[in-house]
C-alpha cells in the first residue's frame, strides 16, 4: 500500500503559490501510519496530468490527486482521469441538484459552468463535500486506486478525514498492515558527517534504516524498522551512546531545547535572566517561544551598546577597553550582572561577532563567548562558527541554552566540539 | 528549454519536514522566464531517484535535483545518477583538497565520511560549493542536461544563483530568449483578498500580470510582462496608491523593515531602545539581524516578569495592579521607561496575551499593546490578531516596526486595520 500525490495546478509551477496540500496528506497519511513513495505537480494540461498518473501506476498502488476539479477551463482532472482509464464521463444529475442546493444555502448563484462539476468518469464513487461546490471521486482502475480532490486546502482536509483516511484503514485491517516502527533523538554540537560515522560504527543490524537530517543547527536522527521484534529503543540507546549522550538534548520530536530547558528549571525551582549582544533577543525569544516560560523566564537585558553593558549590567569600563566587548571577561561579568539586575539563580550571556563586518585577526566574524552563571557554578565558553550572521546568532543561542541544559543535567564538563 | 525538478529526501515524503526548495527554484527559475513542467519528490532509495529521473527525462530536458549530497549512507544523487546515466563514479582529489580546506577554516575536522562528496559521476563538471561541504554537479546524459545541487536550503539557492540562472540564460540567449519584466512591492497591515481587490479595481491593462505573495505576515505583489513596451514603474504606482500607499513599506526585495528602520535612524540621526514582554526579544532580534544595526539600536530590556517591569523600568506596582501588564498604560510607560533608562530618542514597547494559555473575555489571545515614544511625539496601539503564539508574536514585532516607520516617514496617523 504505497501512496502517490499527484498535485496540479499552473500557479504552482509558474510561482504564484506555493503549494500545501501534499505536505498536508503526506502528514496526515504518515500519521495514520501510511507510506508516501512520491510526490509529483503537473500544469493544467491534459497530457501532464495523464503522464503524471502513468507514472504513479507504475510506483504505487494509490494515487491521491489534488486540484483541477473546479468549474473553470483549466480544470482537467475528470478528463484527464478518463482518458488514461478509458472510460466516459457521465453526468450525475443528483450530484447537480446537491451543487444547486448548496449555492442557494450560500445565497449564490448556480452558473451553468458548474455542471461540469457533476460530471464524473463511469465506475467512479462520488466523494460527497459538505464545505465546497467540487465533490471528489473515487476510481479503481486496473492496479491503481484513484482519489481526486478538491484543491482548495480545506476541502481537501475534510474530504481526506472523512472519507480517504477511513477508506485506506479499512483497506489495510483487511492486509494486516503495520506501519513503520520509528525512534528518534536530535544532537546539536556535532556536524552531520561526524553523527554519521560514529553511528555507523556502532554497528546497527542491517533491518534498521537510519536517516539523518540536518535542521540547521540540529541533526535528527531517526532509526526505523519493519521488523518488529527488535526492541529499536535498545538499539537507539546504543546509537545515543556511540554519538555520545552528552550531544543528546532531545528524544522528543516536540521537545525542543527550550521546552527541555523550562522542565528542568521548573522541577528545579530555579530562575532564568538573559543578557544578550550580537543575538540582539534571539535567545530570549527562543526561551519564550514556549508557552508557560514566565514560570521561570524573568527576562533580561539587550545589552547591544557598550554604554548599556556598563548602566544597566554594572559592568567596568576598564574591563570592556582592556579585554574589548567580545571577551570571556565580559561574558562572565554580563552574565554575573544580568543574575543579579533580576535577582535569577541562572543567567545565561552572549556577546560575539556575527559579521558581516566587525571580524579582525584575534576575533574573526564568528566568535562569541556564552556566560554561564549559577549560584553553584561560574565559567564562560569560547566558540567559533565562521557563517553567515543569521546562522552564527542562531548557532550562539542554542550554544547558550545547550550548556545550561548540560549544568541542568550534571554534564557542564562536556562541551561541544564546534 | 522545459525543466522539471527532483526532490530527493525521506524526511519530505513522512512528514517531517516541508521542503522549500522547489518553491523556491520555481520561483527564481520562473522569474528569470525559464517554464517549470513538473516537481517530483522521491525517498532516499536508489530506485525511487533512478524512477524520477526516468520520468524527467520522458518529460523535459533540464533536470534539478535537490538534496541526497550529504556524506551519510541515505544520500544517494551521485550513485543514482551514476546508475541511471550508467556512468562511473570517480573520486576527484582536487574538490577533496577544496572540502578539507572548508573544514578548517571553520575550525572542524573533516570526517573520513566527507571523501564521498568529492565523488562524481564521469564526465559531470562540478558546481562549487562557496557556503558548504557538498558541491553540486552538472552532466548532460543524452537529452537531458542535469544538475545535481545540496538540499541545504541556502546552499541551493546560492549554487542556482552562482552557476544554474547563469548556466541557463548562456544557452537560452542562443536561443534568442527574453524574460519577463517585473516590478513589486510590499505590503504590511491588509490581508491578501484587500490588496487583491483594491489592485483589482485600479483597471490594469491585460498584458501585466499580478501576482500576489502572502509570505507572513506581509503580501508581496509583483506586476509582471513580457509588454517591454510598457512603464511598469508608473503601473506599479498606480497599483501602490490603490493599495493605500502607507501599507507599502518596501519596494525592494532586499529592503526589509529592519533595513528601512535602519536607513531612517541613522538619516535623522536617531537612536532606539526596546522594551519587549509578550515578544521575549523578537523585536531586538529582528532589528539587530541588520549588519550596522549598532549606529542606532542601543538595545533595551526584556521585561518578561512583573518584577522587571517595576524594578528596570521604573512603572509603579499600582498602574500594574490597576490596568494589568497587557494594557495601554503599560505600553506607555514600557516605552518611556526603557527610552529615558536607555537615553534613546526614540523607543518601541510590545506588551500582549501571545497564548495559547493567558487570555480572558475582556483580553483574548491575540491582543497586544504596541508603544511608542519619540521625543516630539507619544502613542500606543491596540491591536487584535487572534492566531497561533509564533504568529502573533510576529505580528506585534512588525506592528511596532512599522508603527516606527510610519512614525519617521510622517504617516503615524493612518493605521494597519487590523
Amino acid at each position: 500500500m504505497q501512496i502517490g500525490i499527484l498535485v496540479t495546478g499552473s500557479e504552482i509551477l509558474d510561482g504564484r503559490v506555493a503549494e500545501t496540500n501534499s505536505h498536508y496528506l503526506i502528514q496526515a497519511l504518515t500519521d495514520a501510519g501510511f507510506e508516501v513513495k512520491h510526490v509529483l505537480s503537473s500544469n493544467d494540461d491534459l497530457n501532464s496530468i495523464i503522464a503524471g498518473l502513468e507514472f504513479l501506476a507504475s510506483r504505487v498502488s494509490i494515487a491521491i490527486i489534488s486540484g483541477g476539479m473546479g468549474p473553470t477551463a483549466d480544470d482537467l482532472t475528470r478528463e484527464s482521469v478518463a482518458k488514461f482509464s478509458g472510460c466516459r464521463l457521465l453526468h450525475n444529475m443528483e450530484v447537480q441538484k446537491q451543487i444547486e442546493e448548496f449555492f442557494k444555502r450560500r445565497g449564490r448563484k448556480f452558473d451553468p459552468s458548474n455542471a461540469k462539476q457533476a460530471l464524473f468518469p463511469d465506475g467512479a464513487r462520488v466523494i460527497p463535500n459538505p464545505a465546497g461546490s467540487a465533490p471528489g471521486f473515487h476510481l479503481i482502475y486496473q492496479s491503481l486506486e484513484i482519489f481526486a480532490l478538491p484543491g482548495i486546502p480545506s476541502e481537501l482536509k475534510i474530504l481526506t478525514e472523512n472519507y480517504i483516511l477511513p477508506s485506506l484503514s479499512d483497506k489495510r485491517s483487511k492486509l494486516a498492515f503495520k506501519p513503520l516502527n520509528t525512534v528518534l533523538f536530535r544532537v546539536f554540537g556535532l556536524s552531520e558527517a561526524v553523527v554519521g560515522s560514529r553511528v555507523a560504527q556502532c554497528g546497527l543490524p542491517n533491518e534498521i534504516q537510519v536517516a539523518y537530517q540536518a535542521r540547521f543547527p540540529e541533526i535528527l536522527v531517526a532509526l526505523k524498522s519493519r521488523n518488529y521484534g527488535l526492541d529499536l529503543q535498545l538499539y537507539a540507546e546504543q546509537a545515543r551512546n556511540a554519538v555520545g549522550s552528552e550531544f543528546v538534548f532531545s528524544t522528543g520530536i516536540d521537545q525542543d531545547l527550550p521546552d527541555i530547558l523550562k522542565q528542568l528549571l521548573i522541577e528545579s525551582k530555579g530562575t532564568l535572566a538573559v543578557a544578550e549582544s550580537c543575538t540582539g533577543g534571539l535567545l530570549g525569544k527562543l526561551l519564550t517561544g514556549v508557552s508557560g516560560s514566565s514560570q521561570y523566564f524573568l527576562g533580561g537585558v539587550i545589552s547591544y551598546s557598550d554604554e548599556l553593558k556598563q548602566s544597566l549590567l554594572g559592568i567596568e569600563p576598564k574591563l570592556l577597553s582592556d579585554f574589548g566587548a567580545v571577551s570571556a571577561e565580559t561574558a562572565a561579568a554580563m552574565a554575573s550582572g544580568v543574575q543579579s539586575l533580576c535577582g535569577a539563580s541562572h543567567a545565561l550571556s552572549i556577546t560575539g561577532i556575527a559579521g558581516p563586518l566587525g571580524g579582525s585577526d584575534e576575533k574573526p566574524v564568528g566568535t562569541f563567548y556564552v556566560g554561564v552563571s549559577s549560584q553553584q557554578s561560574k565559567f564562560v565558553l569560547k566558540c567559533f562558527f565562521p557563517s553567515d550572521r543569521e546562522r552564527i546568532r542562531i548557532f550562539a543561542a542554542w550554544t547558550a541554552m545547550d550548556a545550561l541544559r548540560r549544568l541542568l543535567v550534571g554534564q557542564a564538563q562536556i562541551f561541544p566540539q564546534v
